[in-house]
């Protein structure tokens, strides 16, 4: 029943836009060494400091659209004008070399995972999806508000999407209540001590 | 996708004979107030200061059988010419007033409680299983000889016995190698808790 080549975890985190999952997956990888970040794809330029296949992949628009076309992402999103994609080689790399992949993303990407998933029992097998959700539309709200970034027709606008990204809630495996950084961390923490423990991702007992 | 009239959980914890299941359920209990116990049919006789409906149901053999005769069991053993049971009303009852539910089992039990939730989707929306046991059989013939309860025949025997269970482990959903009482009990509150933030399990986001 274990036919992966092993027991690796791919753990997607997903969350409305603004949810605040990147001080999130900081401090998860932080406090955890056997899991990596995915390296992501971009057609955007470097800046100042960054490093190719460190920070990002650095592609041209022209490579990154044949490599769309080849199917070889795993998930990829227009931002701004901008691509942005996670390759399949770069995550089954890591699977395959033992490690714990954590990808970030939104829930459109969080789909095409999924979707990938169902099609390829090796990603299927170590694929684990949480949503980081406040738990209402209100708190959602009140935190854009307390933020103090947006204007109030910003505010609203961003709601707007946050309501249509929470209601795919229901695709994902986990769902997390987001209260505090600390909190969401222990949470997160725990879904992913849990997942390190289901039998499709443990070595075999000596008996 | 959840048609359950509840999101509660029936947790079932198995591990191979003398793993010592029973200390850990009863600290996870203690610290665990959404979780209870379901209380065992049994035809053995009450003991001083048992209570019938708190400590055991306890039946007669004839009504025992006829409600094993009517399907009425998600698991139950004869340990030693007596039978014991859990009823499918005591679990659903709890599970329906929203409590969580603990079931220590054996390994046949808990094979019992799997084939009963591929029929019944209450039963499979609210299960999870956790097999408990040592890492290899050496350690466990370590921990057995340290006790020094059995006579090295015994000891034999408890390992022929416990290789044939802990040959289950691929079914369960989860697999804890156990070390100290501390850290099981650690181990498993993870499982728990990260079990209450599967999606299946969770109230939906307001939004």
């Amino acid at each position: 029943m274990n036919s992966a080549a092993n027991n690796a975890l791919l753990i997607v985190l997903s969350a409305p836009s603004g949810g605040g999952k990147t001080t999130l997956c900081t401090q998860l990888l932080a406090a955890n060494t056997h899991v990596d970040r995915a390296v992501t794809c971009t057609t955007r330029a470097p800046r100042g400091g960054e490093c190719d296949g460190v920070d990002y992949f650095f592609l041209t628009r022209e490579v990154f659209e044949q490599k769309l076309a080849a199917g070889e992402f795993l998930e990829h999103a227009n931002v701004y004008g901008n691509f942005y994609g996670t390759l399949k080689s770069e995550v089954l790399a890591k699977l395959r070399a033992g490690r714990d992949v954590l990808l970030a993303i939104d829930v459109q990407g969080a789909a095409s995972v999924r979707a990938i998933a169902q099609q390829d029992e090796e990603f299927r097998h170590a694929l684990a999806t949480v949503f980081l959700t406040p738990e209402s539309a209100a708190v959602l709200e009140q935190r854009l508000h307390n933020r103090g970034e947006d204007a109030p027709e910003a505010v609203q606008k961003r709601l707007a999407v946050a309501r249509q990204e929470v209601a795919q809630w229901v695709y994902f495996d986990y769902l997390i209540y987001s209260t505090s950084v600390a909190e969401d961390l222990r949470r997160m923490q725990t879904v992913l001590d849990a997942e390190k423990m289901r039998c499709v991702r443990v070595s075999p007992p000596n008996f």
